[in-house]
C-alpha cells in the first residue's frame, strides 16, 4: 500500500508525501525567512520542527541548518543529511505516526496554508551557470542562424556547452519581469536599434541546485557528481533575442539574458525523483573518459509552458516537453564544469538550457516555436511571435507515479513595460 | 607643501597618505578578518580606529561597517561615506595631527607591518563581469583568428562587449593557480585533446569594485555611474587559450577562464585616482545617447607585467601598458551593464578586459605577445610561448604624482601542475 499522509493530499497535487520538496518562505511579511517542505496545500515549517526537537537523527539533531534564511547550510551537509531529513519528515507526516498528527498545538505552529505564505529564492546563489544540453534546441537555433548543414557545432557533441549567467537577477516565481531595453543589430547603414526589446522570449529550463561544493583545483569525478546535486527546480531563462543576437559575438550572451531569470520555489530532491529516472540517450561519439559514466541517467519529467495574455481568463498551452530529451546528463554537466578545477559552492545553480523535444509542439522557446518570428503562434484567438507586455508565462512540470505525482508546482512571471 | 604622514613613507612606496587604499586582512592566522588601509609599510586596522571612536563624522560614527569581515557594507554606503572615511583617515595619519601620532598604545594596536598580515579578497563578490574594452586587444585577437579585414566585429564600436565571469574562483594575489585540464580542439579526425592546458596565459586587467547597486529593472544613468564605483584593483584573468578556443562558440568563454582569477588586495579609490584622470579616447562612431557621457574620463595608470620562472632569481618585464589605452570608460561599462535593468550589488567586480596598448611591447597577454605561439618571448635567456609550471606572473601598477606614487601594489600568482 502506498505511503499516505495524515494531511489530505488531492491525487492531482504536486506535493504528496512521496515528494516533500524543500523551499524557503515567510509565514507573514514581517517574519524571518525559514526553510519548509510542501505537503498537499500546506508548508511544513522546518524551523518549528527543529525547535520541537523532532530532527533527532545523528546528523541533524545538532545542526542549526533549519534556523537559517536559506537552505545553503543544509545543502552543504550532503546526501546523508538529506536522506536523514527525508526519512524524518516522511515518518512525521505519515498517516500512521501520531507525533505531529495528534499534537494540535505543534500542527498549528508548523503547518501553514501555502496560499498564505510568501515564497523566496530558497538559496543564496553564488554562481549560476547555464548549459545548452538539448540537441533539438541546439539544432533548431543552429539551423535558423547558420543553415541545416552546420546546425550543430562540432564541439557540441564532445562537451556540455555552457556559459556563466547572472546570479543577481534570479527571482522567485511570481515576480514581474521588466521588458529590457537595449541595442539590436543595425539595418543597413543606420545606427543600431535602441529601445525596449522587440523579441522577448521565454526559455523552458530546469536547473540543478548544487549541494556540497568542491575545492578550487579539485575536479569532481563524473561517477561521484550525483552526490553534489540536491535537486531540481523549474527555470525560465528569459531572453531578449534581438539584444542577444547583436551582442553575443564573440563572448556570448550578456544583457540578452541578465535582466531576469525566474525559478520555481520548490526544490524537488533527486531522492524524490529516483522512481522516475530513466536511461539517458546514447551518446555518439562516445564521450571522453572524464565524461563517460558507469550509469547515465535522465529523469522522466513532463513539462508544459502556458501563456496567459493580459486580460484573458485562460492560459493557453504553447509547448509540452520532457526533461528526458536532454542529451547531456546533470552529472556530466557538473563533472565538466569542474574538470578545469573550477570550484562549485552549495547553492550554485546549473541550468539545463532550453529543453526542446524533437517535435515542433515540444520546442522550448518562442524563437523555435515561431521560427524566429517567421510564423505566428495561436493563443486562444490571439497570436504571438514574441512576448507582449502583460503576457504571463507559466511553466509547470511533474513526474507521474502510481496514484500520485511528484511535481514542481509552477514557475511564472509576467512581462511589464520598462519605466 | 604636499600632505605627509607621521609614518615614514619611502618616495617609491605605492601607499603614501595621498593613496590610502582599502583592503581586508588578518593580523594573525586565527584572528577575524577586518578592513584596513595601507600606509607606507603598514596597514591601519580600521576596526581598531572605529573601536577607538575616531570615525566621528555624521555617516560613519554610527556604522559598524569596519567591524565586518569584508568591505561590502562600507561599499553600500556610497561616495559621501567614502569621502568622510578618506578625510578622517588623511587627517588622522597626517604629520601634524597628534591623535594617533602621539598615542603609542593605539598605534601599537592599529598599525601592523604589511609583512606580517594575511590579505584577503576584500569583498564578497556576488557577480563578476568581464569587459573587452581595449581596442588594441580586440583588434589583435580578431586579426589572429579572422584576419585583418574583419578583425573587429561591428558591434564592438557600438557597445562595451562583456561576458559573465565566475565569482567563486576569484582569489587573492599570492594564491597558486593550478594549471587547468580540459579539452582542446581535435586535429583531423582524432578525438579532442584532453589534458593539462598547453596554452596557459595571463591577462593584464584592472577591475572596478561596485559600491551602491541598483534595483532590478532600474538602469543607472551613464552620468551618474561614477557614484556606483568605489575604486580599482589589478586583476589577472588567467586564460587557457586551447580550452577557450574549442569551447567558446557559440556561448563564450567558460572553462577557459573559470579555473582562477587573481585580484590585488588593495582597492585604490576613485578619489585617490582623481589627480590622474585624463580624457578618454575619442569614440567614432559617436555612442548611442545612453552611452554618451558629459565628461568621458580615463585614468593614467602605468601597468607592467613580469614573469619569474621557477628557480630564477629575477623576474623579467614582459609588457608595459597603461589603463588609459581603454576605449570604453568605466562609467560606460557600468551604464551599459544596467541598461537592460540588470541589478548590480555592492562588491560586484567589473573587469576591464585585457589592457593592450598600440605597440607590441604593450600587449597585455601572451596570446598577443607571442602571436598565439608563433614567436618566442625571451625571458633572461629562457623563452616562452605560453606559461610553464613554476612561472610566477606579477602585475604592478601605479600613477606618478608630484613626489609620490598612488599605486596598487602587486597582483601575483604562480602556476602549479594539476594533481
Amino acid at each position: 500500500m502506498a505511503l499516505t499522509s495524515f494531511i489530505q493530499v488531492h491525487p492531482s497535487s504536486h506535493f504528496p508525501i512521496q515528494n516533500l520538496p524543500f523551499g524557503v518562505f515567510k509565514p507573514e511579511p514581517a517574519s524571518p525567512a525559514r526553510p519548509g517542505v510542501a505537503i498537499g496545500d500546506y508548508v511544513l515549517d522546518l524551523s518549528a520542527i527543529a525547535s520541537a526537537g523532532l530532527f533527532n537523527g545523528p546528523i541533524l539533531s545538532n545542526s542549526d541548518c533549519f534556523h537559517q534564511p536559506n537552505l545553503n547550510n543544509f545543502l552543504a551537509l550532503g546526501r546523508p543529511a538529506w536522506k536523514e531529513a527525508r526519512a524524518t519528515l516522511q515518518k512525521l507526516l505519515s498517516s500512521t505516526e501520531p507525533t505531529l498528527r495528534d499534537n494540535e498545538s505543534l500542527r498549528q505552529k508548523s503547518l501553514i496554508p501555502l496560499s498564505k505564505v510568501e515564497m523566496l529564492v530558497p538559496m543564496a546563489i553564488g554562481d549560476y551557470s547555464d548549459f545548452f544540453s538539448s540537441m533539438h534546441h541546439a539544432k533548431n537555433c543552429g539551423t535558423m542562424f547558420r543553415g541545416p548543414q552546420n546546425a550543430i557545432q562540432p564541439n557540441w557533441f564532445q562537451l556540455p556547452i555552457a556559459y556563466h549567467g547572472r546570479a543577481s537577477s534570479i527571482v522567485i516565481s511570481g515576480t514581474d519581469i521588466t521588458r529590457p531595453r537595449g541595442q539590436g543589430a543595425p539595418t543597413g547603414n543606420s545606427p543600431p536599434y535602441f529601445g525596449p526589446s522587440l523579441k522577448l522570449d521565454f526559455e523552458l529550463e530546469m536547473a540543478a541546485v548544487v549541494g556540497p561544493g568542491n575545492e578550487l583545483g579539485k575536479p569532481v569525478d563524473v561517477n561521484e557528481a550525483a552526490d553534489h546535486i540536491f535537486g531540481l527546480v523549474l527555470m525560465n531563462d528569459w531572453s531578449a533575442r534581438d539584444i542577444q543576437a547583436w551582442e553575443y559575438v564573440p563572448l556570448g550572451p550578456f544583457l540578452g539574458k541578465s535582466f531576469g531569470t525566474t525559478v520555481s520555489p520548490w526544490i524537488v530532491t533527486l531522492e524524490a525523483l529516483e522512481p522516475f529516472s530513466c536511461d539517458a540517450p546514447k551518446q555518439e561519439p562516445h564521450p571522453l573518459p572524464y565524461l563517460a559514466e558507469k550509469v547515465s541517467k535522465n529523469y522522466d519529467i513532463s513539462l508544459e509552458v502556458q501563456i496567459k495574455p493580459a486580460g484573458q481568463k485562460d492560459a493557453c498551452v504553447v509547448t509540452k516537453s520532457n526533461f528526458n530529451h536532454l542529451y547531456w546528463t546533470l552529472t556530466q554537466q557538473l563533472a565538466h564544469h569542474t574538470i578545469n578545477g573550477c570550484n562549485l559552492r552549495p547553492g550554485d545553480l546549473l541550468g539545463s538550457g532550453t529543453i526542446s523535444g524533437p517535435e515542433p509542439e515540444s520546442y522550448g522557446c518562442l524563437l523555435e516555436l515561431t521560427w524566429n518570428g517567421q510564423k505566428q503562434l495561436s493563443l486562444n484567438g490571439l497570436t504571438r511571435k514574441f512576448l507582449e507586455d502583460g503576457d504571463e508565462v507559466i511553466i509547470t512540470g511533474f513526474s507521474k507515479g502510481n496514484g500520485y505525482n511528484v511535481g514542481f508546482g509552477t514557475c511564472s512571471g509576467k512581462i511589464v513595460p520598462p519605466p
